[in-house]
């Protein structure tokens, strides 16, 4: 089987306070330029005024939309570079409501933060890690070679 | 914009077993203070007998308790330290029953251990990460200066 | 009360893709032998074709079986060696469907991948994590001594 695996080491690491208002997955984006970040992971934790959710099927996203306060349970997400080397984010959250329950997906703009969001970002070095469009699923995916 | 970011560098990495029985919150704290700890993140994933989970609205939390045994389906938060220099942990779960159903929010006291829970530490080093009581939200929030 | 924590550094990091069609946990354990990596913890997000998620009660894991596409809104585990030194990986994760509710557990085989999976795998280094047969609860528990 083709190797799948890049490898580098650990850099940097950033944490940061994401404001009420900001649309989390771009504030994500901004902090990881701000640090000049091309390669690494983050998770982030928090509230959200409302989100959007994203789900894949068939070569494309749909979204769900919910209202809000909602809490961010959980959010991860790596980062990498697209072939003209600007970074992108790929971002996976759950959230949950007054009743605790939770709802889960790609993160999609239209997620406003609430109260506040606290994100921690480590950056990976030693690795060109690069996403491209692929055909046959429409996605940004990992480039292996 | 005012920066909101502060950088640092990977510190130890801690790994721990908590024992049922032992309240989630306080389990991790316990550890964060072991390994002296100031600033940094963590994973969390095992069982609870039960959870207490928060929900942020207008100021204050809301509980919401869930009777278990429940699977830590996800367990995540960052560490800082109170204007007096102790550390101070702030988490976010989500779990899940009998049945998959998933729930989420803060992580509360109130939250023992089942069988086991495993927690991975990754200190950070050279970044002052300081919360302090927010008089708008009424939250300990990260300082940006 | 004794000490129930092992403290290391940390070693490389590993970005993988996983493909279509893979088995999660497999997936994720053959990366972690092919970077020949004994202890640490991982993140993954994307997505499966279908899902089965553990539930621990009274000795031993029921499964939740779930048709998708899911989305994997949220994957981690850790890494740590049985008593004959082979990695052995624990992770649980939560999974979104179409109306972007969510489930989770621990992560079982038969969950196969969709269209990606994307892992990240941080390597500690110094300690020596190892996972042996409890006795009262049937599962492999990290030692504590």
């Amino acid at each position: 089987m083709k190797t799948t695996m890049l490898k580098g080491q650990v850099g940097q690491v950033y944490v940061a306070r994401i404001l009420e208002g900001e649309d989390l997955p771009d504030a994500i984006l901004r902090r990881v330029r701000e640090g000049n970040v091309k390669a690494g992971f983050f998770v982030v934790i928090g509230s959200l005024k409302r989100a959007t959710l994203g789900y894949y099927k068939d070569g494309k996203y749909e979204n769900v939309e919910l209202e809000g306060p909602l809490e961010i349970a959980s959010g991860m997400g790596n980062i990498a570079v697209n072939e003209e080397g600007e970074p992108m984010i790929h971002a996976h959250i759950v959230v949950s409501d007054r009743k605790g329950e939770a709802f889960g997906g790609h993160l999609m703009k239209e997620s406003p933060v609430g109260a506040t969001a606290e994100l921690v970002i480590v950056e990976s070095l030693g690795l060109n890690l690069v996403r491209a469009q692929d055909e046959k699923t429409g996605l940004n995916l990992l480039r292996l070679d």
